[in-house]
């Protein structure tokens, strides 16, 4: 993408509700603008953050045996009156009368819808074990939306429903999402630690929440620190396979949120328990029979018994991981993405477009690296090189390659990792060689 | 995908308000299901085709130079007011108020909210032009929804909107539209004839409509036949050049739908003259400085003059189409999908999961295709040949691929081409050559 032809609209001025730093550094590098509290527009910088997100939980969710479909953003109040939580929601749920004075709502989450759709097609054990997820917008309506898109009121989440026929089945289905949210937080370039925590109103007999440690997260959290020695064990997951085992390993250790945490069975050391601040970036819930029987979902199962399903749901904040992943990964100058959500993996600059030789190398490069699929933002703007350095500072692409004439007199070019900060000169020639070894 | 880890819940029967064959086929065929009144669920098979629709749309905008954005779902109507249409816009509009009392409301259109992040940030004829575009979920509160997911009130919708300095520009902005369209609907598969059409709330001074014929299209059109000479004329289109000649061509022939049709202007002879019926599938709008005079969304043009910017907006109905591309293209048996946006381009069957040579050939082919990146739907459930062979033809994937034991004892597998409905008997080796020659 040539940056003439992108919509970039950086901004030196914040507004004054932009206290954290994923919020301030979301608007000064165009990524996204309020348009009413707690509801943003997404600019195409940030939109292609938020499709990366999207992509990665996706896949993650078709390796593990979850199958896609998308649910409306508006549901009937009936289904909601079945289940018992048209009441008990409260005002974050924003309801709706239609034309015709008929109840509606924005969906805040969708166990009853799917739920609904569940009974309507499935009547025996035969079609267990299934796990049907959608990515949409919800809507809670928070009484003071803060932290931008980390507690908006319009938010995308990814969110999975498992069916089983009985109690172990559904927890084998757990145990498959909870493996399944440690390898999408690592491939999104993030560690997260799954810790116990409440269900709150969604209910059920065990919740985790994955959590990313950060001062400006609004949960407190405890953990045993040696639970972060147990990250790069996930290698080629058989989602086929019990994930018992994985599951158990993590969960040896102590971590758990405020509400859960308790100081008289944690019996971590104190030079080994951590207390600190974290952002919920996934909570999965364990519920049983609990919507199956409000709302009759039976199934027939191998003795030919009616028994209500047993169910699991399981959420990641799309949107807020947005937020999270800029909380935990900037310095003083921008954000600093981590690559596997990178809008663009490089930041092509034209240091003089005015200069014949410039130019034509970095269409060279930028050619180059069309042709070879690999993700690149060319600055090819006529404005000066402290702008343009700032910029590229700002909106964090891992690699800077940066030419400019009087680097090409010496018939060099720099190459700037975002992460490291570091500079490292090479002749162009190199470059491809460079670009090879490190490509989205 | 193999059909037993999918969820594909076909019915025979389908509720009384499914009057058009679309609707019939797409509940059927397990593709969608209505949880309220004109609000439908997408179920996997629906959610795929609707993904290859989406993914066409936008390449197509991103060819042509459009930038892609996500708006929110929920607006405030202050900018409503501002344009004047908060109260035009009537009982269509699905009017929300959230905890404090504030007025929001259900997008059905984005003009107005697109004119605010444009002139928060663009203040220079430098910048433009701009196309600035989104795929994203309206909702028009329907007196009467009706033809399943084809006039539903929450929709899945592509709109873009193009900003330029001054007339001229955004006319050529408008062009640009209107010849993507014309590409984008051929690379569904799609005969779609642009017709003059109305502005309606949208407003504007020059709209067109593009229709696809069908004889359950709400709409009375009336075109030149002539016209349906043209379509081949678009391959590899330059966005960069001027496309008014393209424009020119097609508008030169008669098409109008019914509002704009005027017989004492219409020239074309009897013979040539259609009249018949069909759905609109995208409608584009220029309507000039219409939005930026009310909102005050202006421009410094090259003379330092400020000026309101030109705009026009561009819609395609993507959840319509899905409706749209099974009313012109099915048979008595079922749907018959195009092969641009099948879910899957083959359907591989085999007829007897007992006979080990029918699995282990079966599972070879799978294998094969999956390793070319191929997408097929391996139906490996243990049920009767006549019901596996009207589910094939029912969800109408472009080729099925039939393996029984019958067949094996002759060397031969059957490949049935759904289009045509005909059956060619080939050896299986000869398989591989099939389908390196017909691929999605």
């Amino acid at each position: 993408m040539k940056l003439s032809n992108y919509f970039l609209p950086l901004k030196k001025e914040v507004p004054k509700d932009a206290e954290i730093i994923s919020h301030i550094l979301m608007i000064r590098a165009g990524m996204c603008q309020q348009s009413t509290s707690g509801i943003y527009s997404w600019l195409p910088f940030g939109k292609e953050v938020l499709d990366n997100i999207e992509r990665i939980t996706k896949n993650e969710m078709n390796l593990a045996g979850a199958v896609e479909i998308l649910m409306p953003t508006i549901q009937s109040s009936e289904i909601w009156k079945e289940s018992g939580r048209y009441n008990d929601y409260g005002k974050e749920m924003l309801r709706i009368l239609d034309r015709n004075k008929r109840e509606l709502l924005y969906g805040p989450t969708n166990e009853e819808l799917v739920t609904e759709i569940f009974r309507t097609h499935v009547n025996s054990y035969k079609e267990l074990p299934l796990n049907l997820y959608h990515v949409q917008w919800k809507f809670r309506d928070e009484l003071r939306p803060r932290f931008g898109v980390m507690r908006g009121r319009e938010f995308l989440m990814k969110d999975a429903y498992s069916f089983d026929i009985d109690q172990k089945q559904s927890i084998d289905s757990y145990n498959k999402m909870f493996v399944a949210y440690m390898q999408l937080f690592k491939k999104m370039g993030l560690k997260a630690i799954p810790m116990k925590a409440e269900t709150g109103p969604i209910g059920g007999d065990m919740s985790h929440e994955f959590i990313i440690i950060s001062n400006t997260g609004e949960s407190e959290v405890y953990y045993d620190k040696n639970i972060l020695k147990f990250e790069n064990d996930l290698e080629d997951i058989d989602y086929k396979s019990n994930l018992k085992k994985i599951v158990d390993a993590y969960t040896s250790f102590y971590a758990a949120t405020d509400e859960k945490h308790d100081p008289l069975k944690c019996k971590v050391g104190k030079n080994d328990l951590v207390k600190t601040k974290g952002i919920e970036v996934g909570h999965i819930f364990h519920f049983g029979q609990k919507y199956s029987n409000k709302m009759n979902a039976h199934v027939h199962d191998e003795h030919g018994s009616s028994v209500p399903v047993f169910m699991g749901s399981y959420g990641v904040g799309i949107s807020r991981l947005v937020g999270a992943i800029i909380e935990s990964s900037h310095d003083d100058k921008g954000i600093i993405w981590p690559k596997e959500v990178a809008p663009y993996f490089y930041n092509l600059i034209n240091l003089n477009v005015e200069n014949e030789e410039c130019n034509i190398l970095c269409l060279r490069i930028y050619e180059y690296m069309l042709s070879k699929n690999i993700k690149v933002l060319y600055d090819e703007k006529n404005e000066s090189i402290g702008s343009k350095l700032a910029r590229a500072d700002l909106i964090g692409l891992p690699f800077q390659i940066i030419v400019g004439p009087r680097g090409l007199k010496e018939g060099l070019i720099e190459i700037k990792n975002r992460s490291s900060n570091k500079i490292e000169k090479i002749k162009p020639e190199e470059l491809f060689n460079f670009v090879s070894l490190n490509k989205n």
